[in-house]
């Protein structure tokens, strides 16, 4: 079965992002440091229509993560556009008229919405009907490969805590945030789940931690 | 100028002891797990008098850090005893007639006290001017090789905040604790310091993750 993974930037304190999130800032303090080292990789550029880039030990890891994923779960908050009804003009994310996922996403929101086609490939459906519903549907979606989890933390925490997770990437950025958002919060630790590394990978600026979830 | 290192067992969450620590489990609720990697390995058995153990990746990390080090500084609740005055007859410490340490080792406490001359060449000083003044005993007697900081925590807080610490080793284990003591606090994150990494070993039950910490 197609498995689910999912991978998120973490300072060395454990925050995925910094204090004080704000529309204008929504990595919020410090934040954007978490993600340097994925801006840099050519990897990341190409499918994102920007020029340049680097390779080195991050890039592998980010592209075999794309070329195995085959569909995108993430949750209301990371695809945007503020919370509540989706209203007359309703946001259609933030990566443009042809977002880099060239796959079905689900995003996951408790406002009904008609699926949403962009070009490229790329289709937002909306799942009003919880994340066990949305995985399943991810996973008939997927052809066959592994699922995605966008995120953001509270979304990756619910589907950690009810054992629905397989594998977990964290990308460990060596700076202190000193507040903001924490991945791991209580509920994710009284599910007790079972970590197992499978691979450590050091790159400039990131080291890689990916641990296969048990449950 | 002697090295000022700490290395320091942490849950994947972020914990260096689990929640409702107390005098009959001053590790808190599943915390004895940070440190059953390093508990199975020859090279801490054989100095702790015990035999047999494992002989993996982190036992040269291990070794070379014992043999590096000429001198460590802790805290007054590492070192034991309870808080206050020493009393009558006072703690000498968890390790009995002779420590494991094998060179001078020195307390940080508010409570003033003789040297405390143990058998294997480990003499505890005790320190009542502060971190930096621990520092600098500790450095003299280190006959040119490194300081290590035993901890606690809180002691690694005050010197990461104070810019005096030189490298900082997380033993990352996959465990989630969720509660206990974090090594991490806004001081910590304030002061700023910059790390890099130079050091990353994958071994059976924790992944290490050596940084030079910069100011």
């Amino acid at each position: 079965m197609a498995r689910l993974r999912f991978q998120i930037s973490i300072s060395l304190d454990g925050f995925v992002a910094g204090p004080n999130q704000s529309e204008e800032n929504p990595l919020g303090e410090g934040g954007e440091a978490l993600h340097e080292w994925v801006l840099a990789l050519a990897a990341w550029r190409e499918p994102h229509g920007r020029e340049g880039g680097e390779v080195n030990a991050s890039s592998p890891l980010f592209e075999e993560a794309l070329a195995a994923t085959g569909a995108t779960i993430m949750g209301r908050n990371m695809f945007g556009g503020g919370p509540g009804p989706w209203g007359e003009d309703p946001w259609c994310g933030w990566w443009g008229d042809e977002p880099p996922f060239r796959h079905p996403v689900f995003v996951l929101t408790h406002h009904e919405r008609e699926p949403l086609e962009m070009k490229g490939g790329t289709t937002f459906t909306f799942v009003t009907d919880g994340v066990e519903s949305a995985l399943e549907q991810a996973r008939d979606a997927a052809g066959g490969k592994d699922v995605a989890l966008g995120g953001g933390a509270d979304v990756a925490q619910q589907y950690l805590a009810a054992g629905l997770l397989d594998e977990l990437q964290l990308n460990v950025v060596p700076i202190l945030l000193g507040g903001g958002t924490r991945l791991f919060d209580e509920q994710t630790a009284a599910a007790a789940p079972t970590l197992e590394s499978v691979k450590v990978v050091e790159a400039p600026g990131v080291t890689h931690l990916r641990y296969r979830v048990g449950r």
